[in-house]
């Protein structure tokens, strides 16, 4: 069976995933660029922008597993615009007419809207759906290759407490944000159903990687 | 000029660094002993205990440096024992006759009793103080030596509040603890006065140092 994925999740080490004051000028509000410098430094993301460079050290090691073997994408409402974009009919996400996904992509909201094609075999669907249900449509389109949980950190939190995500990164930045949107509120004994392994790099990062148990 | 540190002060993964529902037989509450059996297996430890035997990996390098320079300690009135103690003339810390601090040892209540002194060097100081005005009785008792921050969570987040820490380790146990006391609530942009390194050790704990920029 395919399995369901999340990579690159960036929290504070307070366990914020976002900081407070979304908006479309700040889409991870006060916190900024500071949770992800870390990855918009590898040779991952710069490929992914068609640069050049990039590091190629543990980071980007764990970064690179973003893509591969992906068929699909599931976000939330939050990820896909800042606050009220389902009352832009325009609105066609963050990342213009080339998206980074290449995929069937997902997008949880209750005022669904029809289907886009996007360039670059990004296709946007927007679902009123329950966390099994998406993960059913996705694992269908994405035809046996497996499904991404993208986030945000309350989307990841309910497929996490629902029991149907199979593997799950997440890299812990060295800073406090205070504020913002956590990832870990309501999933008290996380441990007896992942192994979890941490890892820190010499950026200060330090790579969590949640294994479903079997 | 001493330096006031901090050590071995563990938290979950979701930042609490005590669980709830603190009681005379269960003194981190639902946490039980599961964010100190990194400690309780190191050599540090089993040596106050006055046994061999015990881990000489990472964990322990970082646990045998709880006493070396340490002059005096400041602890919460949480850490000192169960709510109420103050109710209950004869209690006398959760230590026994011969507590692990020998030295003086100064707790912060707001019903101060007369000092206690105890086996073993540990003398039981009890304060009514602001966190600076403890640190400055703390530094004059230890007569040139360091001064320990001892805990609860409150206690040494109050000190780091305030700039009075000049060191801290911490030590994240990857368990998900759900509720409880949070170490890091309302300390953003803690980043900027310290310079923080993380480090994971094989047995899955991540120590975190924490050391004032000058």
């Amino acid at each position: 069976m395919s399995e369901v994925r999340v990579h690159n999740l960036s929290i504070s080490l307070d366990g914020f995933a976002t900081g407070e004051g979304q908006a479309l000028e700040a889409p991870f509000g006060h916190a900024g660029e500071r949770l992800h410098e870390w990855l918009v430094g590898t040779r991952f993301f710069h490929a992914e922008d068609n640069l050049s460079g990039g590091t190629q050290g543990a980071d980007n090691g764990f970064a690179v597993q973003h893509n591969p073997g992906i068929g699909a994408e599931i976000m939330g409402a939050g990820k896909f615009g800042p606050p009220g974009w389902q009352d832009d009919p325009d609105w066609k996400g963050w990342w213009g007419p080339n998206p980074p996904f290449h995929t069937p992509t997902f997008i949880l909201t209750h005022r669904p809207r029809p289907s886009i094609e996007m360039e670059g075999g990004t296709t946007y669907h927007f679902l009123d759906a329950t966390p099994a249900e998406a993960v059913a449509q996705a694992r269908e389109a994405a035809a046996g290759a497996d499904v991404r949980i993208g986030g945000g950190p309350t989307v990841v939190r309910d497929f996490l407490a629902e029991g149907l995500i199979d593997y799950m990164h997440v890299a812990q930045v060295p800073i406090l944000l205070g504020r913002g949107v956590r990832l870990w509120d309501g999933l008290e004994s996380l441990e007896q159903t992942y192994t979890i392994e941490p890892v820190s790099t010499p950026t200060g990062i330090t790579h969590l990687t949640f294994t479903a148990k079997r």
